[in-house]
This record gives structure tokens, C-alpha cells and sequence, in this order.
């Protein structure tokens, strides 16, 4: 099946399409120890090249630059000799080049950034650059972007900024983000996919990037890796996440409720199905939801225990997949029903108090977290107005533990859509993404913590990625729920 | 004229030929911090790649490493970082990559080396290495090379040596060293010329060069400058070397005693014709050469004193000059035998002491030097019995200033030949050119002081150059006077 599914993939990759920048900048003089900025006016991704040229005498020796790429103004001046972050440091966009001759040079590697910083380090004369050109490229499709009529300026603002956060992700497959990892991940995956049917409506893409999955190793217990690389040679990854295995079916289940393509469906059900009962194999004595078949993600919030959380997930995406399973009226839905109610149950029974109305329990040590609160309530373990005080009580509370990840900050605003809070819903988006907006942002960056916009859970602000897959969603919401349309 | 002497050197750019070398080394693993030492086993100019692979997972991360291009082994371990040569530090032939995909890697620069050293700076995995090609480049016709057949092994290897700095040297020009400048001169391209009738007799290649500076901006001397720049564009050089110009006058006549060719001595007569007459405006009262028309190089020696190798260049030159335009009967030879037979006499009366029969003289301040010897006996100032002792003290005096350059020592053994001295020729080759051999040369180096290898005319040896055009003569006189061969 592996070369069957790597097929697929391979007739469902996306060409990619691609616009020439031109930033609008004087012809520059330059000598030893200059430097020089340019502003691509956008954050965009893809590949720069310049014209060298010699000013007074011919330039008897090789140039040598160091061209720095930055996401963010303040990347500019970021000292990377003192990078100390658990990323290879090989991810900071510098390259130290030498120009043999005068005329074009291309640089031949694929860097993401507005800002662009030369710097001259050995020349024997005075050179000029000039005719700055950077090739950005992505497989979405402008001209196939929704049209969005609204007229409250912020929201349409965050609309821009996300389309263009998902676009610069779009490339041979939906990368969580171009400066880094540039790799596939399934948590990433599904909120571009999402994201994607209400803007560039690339479905190709989408299904290149299923059966990438399907063509993935699985583990002992059946579960398929986090992310896969596919360029230049597919290559399954090594790190098991069971809430991604889940959204992995989440993505299959939008994409079929989407696009209602059925062949699709059914040829990628025995991998979804594999998923749904490997984690039946995976519950306690309890009924509850283990990561003895890996590891849990939720988000990058630091300390977060996780198990509620998880539960929470495996319910979401048992609805959701019964869901699907019972409009095609294929499968055996009815032992997916059954798990759905005795999930709850346990949950309901182990993970939830009923006096304090909150998910403070024995099994996440105690822990109080947004996290649990949202992924319970879209599990469906409660609803109506405890599910809508339990949630407004932990966000708003001093003591629980709140999202670090825009990513997590999707599904808060997901639980507070399903609840009928659209206004909360609208006003947690303001917050989050209104706020990475006022910074400054033309992209949704991988982290966003409002009281400490420093935070990097990379231990180095300088490796994040500005530019990250999962923060695009306000589009997803703002467009499927009309948000900032006049009334 | 400019676009028409173009236009001819375009007409006579020789294809490059390349050749595949395939190291043997077996596939290496290295991890952060591990270096890799490459042997092409000669001398090589060209371009590398390689293959960079996984090994225990797939690496999820640009690879960053140095590659550094080492013409000779001590090069490998020199510390860059302390440069402080005169000549910019962009010629040091080493680059930082960053590898994003594992697969086969083509570095684009042009590179001349025998050793290759390899430095993992940044991975986040161990990764292993193989595959390592050399693509090397010449204008060089290997099958094209006039066969030698002599028994002496030191000679021999003398010749292979001075064959392979040829061919490393001839690229899209007679290069003066691949490594730096890669630009042609006219000293190193009369040297290159004149072995290269006996080796590999590509003539187009010498066509080229003749014309491209013919095609070169005139200072108000009339003086071409000593280089012109060819590569992406044709760009004068800004030195104007006297000698350097009678040098060019010299490959003109070369050219057709090897060749014939009247059509191109013709066409480029015109060139040469006002060199020579330029040099009648710069001679002093006396009707000794001055350098008011520019400057004088004759060698690499520190503090030498010039006027009377000028002169003797120029004598030599007029000699040369009225040779070939006697046998073609063609321009008015009167007027070049009768500047001749002056400047032999001005040299005799200003330049030579009977009494020590030597060119201690005034104009070079009393200086002593094998180089003024040589031009006066090359010039013809002095002959027979009284020149060759006067070569012999010169060169075996304590008190005089010796060749620093192998392009002084080949006038050196010039004279020794024109003098009838095969013998100490011979002798002489095999102390300088054979002296380097012994240090394991593949190529002959730009310069060579047999007490002091390590002297560099450039303030820093490590940007040498190892394999410079001008070295490469030895062939010349191997084969043109049979030399090494059984009696």
C-alpha cells in the first residue's frame, strides 16, 4: 500500500506559482564593513537575487556577504553568535556567500522573510547592488482566493494576515512554517486544511498531503508519526503524537464533509479506522485515554499535564468520524456510538467535578487548565451553560493554566463557537491574533503569549518561526461564521 | 578597432574540457565538530559536489559546513582567521554551505586544489558523506599533448609538473594562477605561450589572448595595462607595466616564429608597433629606458632597482621585434636596428663597468643583481666569454639580489642557454624547479626562495598562489633543448 498511497501523493503535488518582488530601492554603493536593508513590503517566501556590479575599477577579488533573512524587523539586528535554543542552529537564515563576478547572482536556497539584510565583509573595491528581485513562491492560487466583504477593519486586517500566513505555508505540502521545520505535521495540517476550504480551496493539496500520512510507518500500537518529509525522498518521522494521530482523522472526516468525495474517503477509511482502535488499546482500567502508544502535544503551554486533554480529543474526533461514518452510512458506527457514551462517561465519572464545575482532577495532578476545560467541552462531556461557565471561569481565572500556541488558541475559539458565543469567539480572536497584529505582524507567528511576547518554546525567540501553519484559523472563522459583517 | 579585436578573441574562445575525478574514500560518518580530509591525488582546477546522506534517522535541519580548497597539505590546517595579507581575504578558497537536502550537492564556484577539507559546523544528526566527484576543467587537450621521452626521472617529473601548472592555467585565458588572480597577465601569458608551443600547441588560445589586449584601453603613454579582465565582461586593467608591454611585443613575434600566421602578426602588428614606439618617448637624455610611461615589475625581489633590466627588456624586445620583421621584409626594420644598436650602446657606456664587468651602475644606485645581468646579456649589451662570467658572479655572489620569481629564474636560464651553458641551465632548473618538486609540488608555485620557502610577496603565504602560470617553463626548455635525454 505504501507506493500505492506515495503515488497518490505524487499526482495530487500542487505546481508552484510564482511572483516576482521587486522592492522598490536606489541603485546602492557599498564597501568593506557596509551593510545594507531592504523591505519586501510583505513577509514572503521563496528565493533572492541581485545585480553586483563594480563602481569605480573593475572588482579584482570575490565579494564576500553575509545575506541575512529576517521574518521580523528585530531579527535585523539579533546577535546569532550567542544562539544558545535547542534547534539546530543551521535554521537561522544567514548565508556567508562569495560573488566571483560582477552581474546577477542568484542565491539558490529558499529563505521566508520581509526583511533582507546585506552585509559587506571582504571586498578590494567600492561595488554597487542593485535590481533586488525575490522570487516568492507558493501553490495557492491567488486569483482562487475567496472574496471577503467585510467592513470592520481589524477583522479584515486579521483576515489578510492569516491568508497570507497560510499562503506562505502552501508550498509542496502544508508546512507548519517556511523558515522552519518547512515539514509536514498533521496538527498544522488540519487547521490549513480548514482554513484552506474557506480561502484558496486547494483540495489537491490537501489530499496529497492524507495520503503522505498513509504512506507513513506505524508503531507498535498503529500510530502513525507527527510529521513525515517527502522532499527529496519520502521519509516517515520519528516522534508518535496521539492527539496528531486523532486530527489525522479530524482532517479526513472535513475533508470528505468538504468536498463530499467519497472515493477518497473510503480509499484512506482502513488508515483512519487503524487510528480509532489503536486507541481503544491505549485506555486504562478506567476507560480513559493513555500515551502509552507515544506522546500527547495539546500545546506548547510549559508544565501541562495532559490527560484530560487527550480524552477530550479522542471524543471530539469519535464524533466527528461517526459523524461522517453515519451520513455515508458505511462502517460499523454503532461501536464508535458506544465509545463515544462510555467516554463521556469516564470522563464525566473521573475527570470532571461536579461541585466546582471544572475539570480539576486526580488524574492531571490537580492541574487547572484552559486546555482541559475547551477539549471536554468539544468532546462533548459537558454542555449548555455549565459548559459555557466552565469555560468563560477558566479563561478569565488567575490560577488556570492558558495557551501558548495559537494552535490551542484555535480550539478555545472552536469551543466558544459550539457554545453560541460568537461573540466571545470574536473577541478571543481580537486578543490573540488582533494582538500579534498590532505588533506588527504580516504573518501569525508559532508562539504568541500576550503578557510576554519574548516567550519561545525553543529556548531561543531567535529559531521561532513568525510564519506558522496553525495560527492562520481566524480566516477559517471569521469566514465560515460571518464575523465583522454589518448586521 | 576595439570591438573587432573583441570580436576576434570571441572567435578563438577554446571549449573547456572536463574531466571526472573520483577519489577513493569509503562513505564517512561525521557528526558535529568531525572534519574530512579529501586527496584528489594531483592538482586539479574545477568544481566539486557530493552526496550528503542520512544514517541513523533523517536530518531535520540544514547541515552547515566549511569546505575549504587546499592547493597544497600545510593549507589545511592554516588558520584563516589571522590573515593579513596585502591581497583581499576572499582569495582564501573556503565557503560555508548550508546542505537543506540530503542528495547529491554541486558547490558552484570554481575551485583550484588538491585537498579538500571538510568541517561539520552545525547538524542536528550524524549524516555521512560519499560520492565526492572533482569535476576538473581545462582548455588543455590532454590527447593534444606532445609526448616526452626522456630517461631522467628528475626531469621528467620536472616536466610533468610544469605540464600540469600549465593546464590548470589555461581556462577560458592563459589564467595566471586559478586559485588567484584567475585574470590574464601579459608576463605569466608570454611564459604560458611559449610552453604551451611545446606541450599542448593549443595556438587559438594564444590567438585570443593576443587580441583581447589589443582590444585594452591605451594610457597617454600608449602603454596597454599589464591585465585585462575578460569574465562576464571585457575590462581593462588599471596597471601599466613597461615591461610588460615589450613582453607582449615578445608573444607577438613568438607567435608567428611558432606559428606562421602572418595574417594575425599582420593584423595585430599595428599593436605591437606602437608599443615599440612608445618606448622612444620615455627614454632619458642618456637613451636609457625610464619607467615615466608607467611602472616596471621584472620581479617579485624586495627593493630591486629596475633601470637596467628595463633596458635590457627592451633590447631584447627590439632584437626580437627586428627578427621577424626582417624575415617578413614587412615595416621599416632600419629604424628598430638602428634603436638597437643605441640602446646596446647607451647601456654599455651608462649601465656596465668594465673594470668589474659587471652593471653596478648609478641609475639602479649600485645595486648588484642577477636580474640586471640577465636583461644586459638577454639584451645583447654584452657577449661570449665576458657575459657568461658576469652570469656566473652574479648568480653565485653572496652580495647580489637573486630571482624571487620562477618567471625571473626562466630569464635567468634563458640566458644561460642563449650563453651556450645548457649544462648550468639544466643545473639551474634543477635547483629551482626541481627544489620545489622535493617539497612534493604538483604545481610550481608564484613564488620560490630555496632559503626561504615560505616568503610571500603578499604579506601572508596562505593566499599564494601554488599553481601560477609563469612557473610552468621548464617544459619549455626541456623540450625545446633536449634536455635529459640519453647522449
Amino acid at each position: 500500500m505504501k507506493l500505492y498511497y506515495l503515488k497518490k501523493a505524487e499526482e495530487n503535488l500542487p505546481p508552484l506559482l510564482s511572483k516576482k518582488i521587486s522592492p522598490v530601492m536606489e541603485n546602492t554603493v557599498l564597501t568593506l564593513g557596509d551593510s545594507l536593508t531592504i523591505d519586501l513590503g510583505n513577509h514572503y517566501v521563496g528565493y533572492f537575487s541581485f545585480k553586483l556590479w563594480y563602481v569605480d575599477m573593475y572588482i579584482d577579488a570575490p565579494v564576500t556577504m553575509s545575506v541575512r533573512f529576517c521574518e521580523t524587523k528585530r531579527e535585523l539586528d539579533d546577535n546569532y553568535s550567542d544562539y544558545k535554543g535547542a534547534l539546530c542552529k543551521s535554521w537561522l537564515q544567514e548565508d556567508i556567500i562569495n560573488v566571483d563576478f560582477p552581474g546577477r547572482y542568484e542565491m539558490p536556497r529558499r529563505y521566508a522573510a520581509r526583511y533582507i539584510k546585506i552585509s559587506i565583509i571582504n571586498t578590494p573595491q567600492r561595488l554597487s547592488l542593485s535590481e533586488f528581485y525575490f522570487n516568492a513562491v507558493s501553490s495557492a492560487e491567488e486569483s482562487a482566493l475567496v472574496e471577503l466583504d467585510i467592513s470592520d477593519n481589524e477583522l479584515k486586517t486579521i483576515d489578510k494576515i492569516s491568508v497570507n500566513t497560510l499562503k506562505n505555508c502552501m508550498q509542496r505540502v502544508f508546512e507548519d512554517g517556511p523558515k522552519r521545520d518547512r515539514r509536514l505535521w498533521i496538527g498544522d495540517l488540519r487547521l490549513e486544511a480548514l482554513t484552506n476550504y474557506y480561502t484558496f480551496q486547494n483540495y489537491k493539496l490537501i489530499k496529497r498531503c492524507l495520503y503522505l500520512f498513509a504512506a507513513a510507518d506505524r508503531n507498535a500500537f498503529g500510530f502513525m508519526p507527527g510529521y513525515v518529509y517527502e522532499n527529496p525522498i519520502f521519509v516517515s518521522g520519528y516522534w508518535f503524537i496521539e492527539d496528531y494521530n486523532l486530527m489525522y482523522v479530524c482532517s479526513l472526516c472535513d475533508y470528505y464533509d468538504h468536498t463530499k468525495d467519497k472515493d477518497t474517503f473510503y480509499d484512506l477509511y482502513p488508515v483512519a479506522k487503524s487510528i480509532m482502535d489503536s486507541m481503544e488499546t491505549i485506555l486504562n482500567d478506567l476507560g480513559l485515554v493513555t500515551t502509552r502508544g507515544g506522546s500527547a502535544f495539546v500545546d506548547w503551554c510549559p508544565g501541562l499535564n495532559k490527560t484530560t486533554s487527550l480524552q477530550g480529543i479522542y471524543l471530539y474526533t469519535l464524533e466527528h468520524w461517526l459523524n461522517v461514518l453515519e451520513t455515508l452510512d458505511y462502517g460499523d458506527s454503532d461501536i464508535y456510538r458506544q465509545r463515544l457514551i462510555n467516554g463521556r462517561n469516564a470522563s464525566l465519572k473521573h475527570l470532571y467535578d461536579d461541585k466546582i464545575n471544572s475539570f480539576i482532577n486526580e488524574a492531571d495532578g490537580h492541574q487547572y487548565s484552559v486546555h482541559s476545560t475547551v477539549w471536554m467541552i468539544l468532546g462533548g462531556v459537558i454542555t449548555g451553560s455549565k459548559a459555557k461557565d466552565a469555560l468563560i471561569s477558566a479563561l478569565s481565572s488567575t490560577d488556570s493554566l492558558k495557551p501558548f500556541s495559537p494552535y490551542m488558541h484555535h480550539y478555545v475559539v472552536e469551543a466558544l463557537v459550539k457554545l453560541g458565543e460568537i461573540d466571545a469567539a470574536e473577541q478571543h480572536i481580537r486578543r490573540i491574533w488582533g494582538g500579534m497584529a498590532k505588533l506588527g505582524a504580516n504573518t501569525f507567528s508559532e508562539i504568541y503569549v500576550p503578557d510576554d511576547p519574548d516567550f519561545s518554546a525553543n529556548g531561543d525567540r531567535k529559531i521561532d518561526s513568525m510564519c506558522h501553519a496553525w495560527s492562520c484559523t481566524p480566516s477559517y472563522f471569521i469566514r465560515k461564521y460571518n464575523l465583522g459583517k454589518e448586521e
